[in-house]
């Protein structure tokens, strides 16, 4: 399983499409909820070359840095940052990886529902079965068409008590990644 | 549901008792991940006055102020947080704001599996049945011994992949709360 945090293209407010910006928070709580659940590689998606370099400053302070010496848990979790330009590079790159050349299942989480097409139990059996999935999660507010056009499935969005479904991105990966890969879920 | 934050009495690393800063993405990503699931109030448990000012700063930006007029999602969300002191004031409030003055069941997460007593489905099922729970999540390194030692019961850690068990609280909010409240966990 690898994650993907699409910071380019997404929309924002008034469905424009935009580049959001890298946070440091989007960092450390997706990584760690990465490293828990055995993610792979969380990738960071964005075309925008100074954004790209504070994301690696970011990295080396916890995994080679200061950061590393402080807290190591912090150094494991952050190790899995990759950064690429576009989600093209993010699927060569996890494609290039497997010695079979087999391109991965790449599928888009949405707070919309109308282009759900897969079931949280269809795709963790998929996973169960050794599928290889790149989960994809939009900043602002959410992937633009373009991204969604281009994906293999689209997961429902995470429904709650009511209609409010403002979850934060770091709110919705942790869930996602439960309701997929955690264990005793049953305990 | 009621969901209560702790940042006194929490451990450091060094499992000594310490009192954390309130930060401004655990007020909004806790908020939203409560108003997604329905819960009642989301307790912010600080007893230094600074920080409860800080909290109620925030919370005015965003439920009165600009911040209102700007996201009114956000405010729906951020309405739900209150302060208090302590735990012992929390447990007070919500007693006394039912008419027959029942005492909720407070019930305690932890990263560390020591004292788990309650399983998610039969904390899950005892809300079905309409009890009143609140659930302490403490920030820093956990809860400290006294506040474990109030509760009435412990729900296990959540569990991912291997051993790393290192979610930010915000991150185990969500997951708790999608595991305990969660529509549609088969869909």
């Amino acid at each position: 399983m690898h994650v993907a945090l699409i910071h380019y293209p997404v929309v924002n407010r008034k469905n424009e499409i935009i580049g959001s910006a890298v946070t440091n928070l989007d960092l450390h709580d997706i990584a760690r909820a990465s490293k828990t659940y055995g993610v792979a590689t969380y990738w960071v998606v964005t075309p925008d070359v100074t954004q790209q370099h504070l994301v690696s400053q970011i990295f080396d302070h916890w995994t080679t840095g200061h950061g590393c010496r402080v807290n190591p848990d912090r150094a494991a979790a952050l190790s899995l940052i990759r950064i690429c330009s576009t989600l093209d590079e993010v699927i060569d790159n996890i494609t290039g990886s497997k010695s079979r050349k087999k391109k991965p299942l790449v599928v888009a989480t949405s707070a919309c529902g109308d282009h759900a097409n897969v079931s949280f139990p269809s795709l963790r059996q998929e996973l169960d079965d050794g599928g290889v999935v790149v989960l994809l999660f939009g900043t602002a507010w959410g992937l633009a068409p373009s991204v969604m056009d281009q994906v293999d499935l689209v997961l429902p969005p995470v429904k709650g008590a009511g209609t409010f479904n403002h979850l934060s991105v770091r709110s919705a990966v942790s869930i996602v990644l439960d309701r997929l890969l955690g264990c005793c879920v049953d305990e």
